[in-house]
């Protein structure tokens, strides 16, 4: 079994003034404070980062070397798997353990995206896409489809993404690492207007996640070492599940990869929806929030609204989800998302997570996905001590 | 222990109409059928590729699904360290096989380059370089930076760069998938001409490697399983060593990270370079493989030149190196390369390599590095059967 032991993020939003480096070194070197781990300690380093053209450094994984000069000759390594790829890192973290090549692992999740205009930040993100039938579309414009789709076959849930955001800009009120930490309530995020605008009909910037600079590393303990430390939360079962790249290739609605991927790891892990006590799962749109509820089982297909109105996934809810703010407030810097995610379990799970905190948290989902439903990564994670 | 049961490879070279996608499929799909695996039996995939700006595919991973529609729902990750990224995939799938997670892996290394000029090229490449101090340098202007500090400190090494540089045509000449296939004398390569320009002083034309398009995919199995293949070859050590990523920060002619991964890896397989009977090393540009001779230990440092003089590196000699034609011959697709090196490496040690073939080849070492010296990646393979 692997727990993670510590954990650095840093603050989401317009970090203008850090450069890719900074980001990396500063979660890094929290993360192992954190910890209470010596740099020349660690056996090796996996960085999440998408890149896509938005920065130029294409060779990113031994910048971590600069935490520390005792870092030098460990194994550093860069994963990408889209908007998933701080997932990519911390599985391929725990392989590396379970594969006894390592004992301490540090992960660093990273992206740096508010320096470019907006355009330039779509194209970039654009090539997540399936280039020889995709090229050209955002995925605004992608996600725009899933909602249409949605409506068509459901009829019209704008009322139901208009909660999600709601709700996920209250939670990120309460997150101090937040990139907006203002609430909007359900009728402003219904609502089209000058400072709601249609982005990709019937998506509006309410419905889309944020463009954002960050960080976030994990540090990562074989079963055997873990014991000796401070805290320790135990990542019982870590599930990844690709699907088809093309959209043409797949059923949108019935987002089958992250359907599976939530069931294996619950299965895996041995635990049923009604053992979870919060999840991060991934808003990079509202209809994907909606459609997550749906393929984790919470719900019918369709009836996504039903745990909205019934209260489930707000704080004090039977399964509170993004507490954290999510994507939507709390900020997408597309390759620290995934770490992220498994830092805001790991801190509900061990009482720290300050007014976000969710009462005696006991077991937690992450879900974490490339794409529109491509790269499926799923964590179960439980809290060891408190 | 892990071992390779199957290989695919794409000719190197200029293949102007096929895509990432089709390279990917390519090596992939022959892999398979080499090693007689059902693709629905396949449990997971890892892509080696760089990418730096060459294609606009940022998120390539789930595209080798489309190698068969069995393979969907099965975890695919991409793996980056820059001209390692080969190796950099080959490890990661060795470690899911090691910790349980996989027992079957499909790893695919591919790069796409030569529908680009020249200059995009040298750029993208470039960025695979220390931004902060080193962005707008190109590989060859670093490598020339190597040459320069090595003829200060070892006097001029012309004659031996044009000795390897004619080695490797010359091999490159019997490897039906090398890009170049045509011998150069050493005094062609050792002379600036017309048809050898100076490309970064001292370095020439033919001193660098190519500009490729390529794909390279083997197949990877439990120990408990390889004993019922066709063929096996044993991975016996794997160890990747990662170095400072600015230029300034190392002493470069020392190679320590090149040198603390073979060494470290010939220790962890428990033999002596006279225990190994071929290298396929990253000749990159003939000077790394002229430091690459003396960071492995065959010759002291300055004195590269004496294993190409008493014939050590040629056919034939104690320790051929680049039978395939290495770099400079057999051409350099980056992500591809790594799982090429272990492609040529496994078909020496099963009596496959044709014209290109050691006598009683038992042990073999690959050394794949991602930058000049950064990311290091060592692997001793060896025969089980044949």
């Amino acid at each position: 079994m692997v727990h993670i032991v510590g954990w650095g993020h840093t603050p989401f939003g317009k970090l203008g003034d850090m450069s890719l480096e900074d980001l990396i070194r500063e979660a890094g070197t929290e993360a192992l404070a954190h910890a209470g781990v010596a740099p020349g300690d660690v056996d090796g380093i996996w960085i999440g980062h998408f890149n896509g053209g938005m920065v130029p450094d294409g060779f990113p994984a031994s910048l971590a070397l600069a935490i520390d000069p005792a870092l030098r000759f460990r194994p550093a390594t860069r994963l990408e798997n889209a908007c998933a790829s701080g997932s990519a890192a911390v599985f391929a973290a725990r392989n590396a353990i379970l594969a006894g090549e390592a004992r301490i692992a540090l992960v660093i999740g990273v992206e740096k995206m508010t320096h470019l205009p907006t355009a330039d930040v779509a194209t970039a993100l654009g090539h997540a896409s399936y280039q020889k039938e995709e090229a050209g579309l955002s995925f605004p414009q992608v996600f725009a489809q899933f909602a249409k789709a949605y409506f068509e076959r459901y009829g019209d849930a704008t009322e139901a993404l208009a909660m999600i955001a709601s709700k996920n800009h209250a939670n990120g009120a309460r997150n101090p690492l937040a990139q907006l930490r203002k609430p909007l309530d359900v009728a402003f995020c219904a609502a089209e207007s000058d400072r709601n605008p249609m982005i990709a009909p019937p998506l509006k910037k309410t419905d889309c996640s944020l463009v954002s600079d960050g960080a976030a590393a994990i540090v990562m303990f074989a079963d055997d070492i873990a014991a000796t430390m401070p805290r320790a939360v135990n990542l019982r079962a870590a599930v990844q599940v690709n699907d088809f790249l093309p959209m043409s290739a797949r059923d949108v609605l019935a987002f089958e990869g992250p359907r599976e991927a939530m069931r294996r790891a619950m299965q895996a892990a041995g635990v049923g929806l009604s053992d979870l006590d919060l999840a991060e799962v991934h808003d990079c749109f509202t209809i994907a929030e909606l459609l997550i509820y749906e393929a984790m089982g919470l719900t019918e297909p369709g009836r996504g609204i039903d745990v909205l109105k019934e209260g489930t996934v707000y704080p004090g809810g039977a399964l509170p989800i993004n507490l954290s703010g999510g994507l939507k407030a709390k900020g997408h810097p597309v390759g620290a998302t995934g770490v992220s995610m498994h830092v805001m379990v790991s801190r509900q799970l061990t009482g720290d997570a300050g007014e976000m905190q969710a009462p005696d948290a006991a077991t937690g989902l992450v879900f974490n996905m490339g794409g529109s439903g491509v790269a499926n990564y799923c964590s179960i994670l439980e809290a060891v001590r408190t």
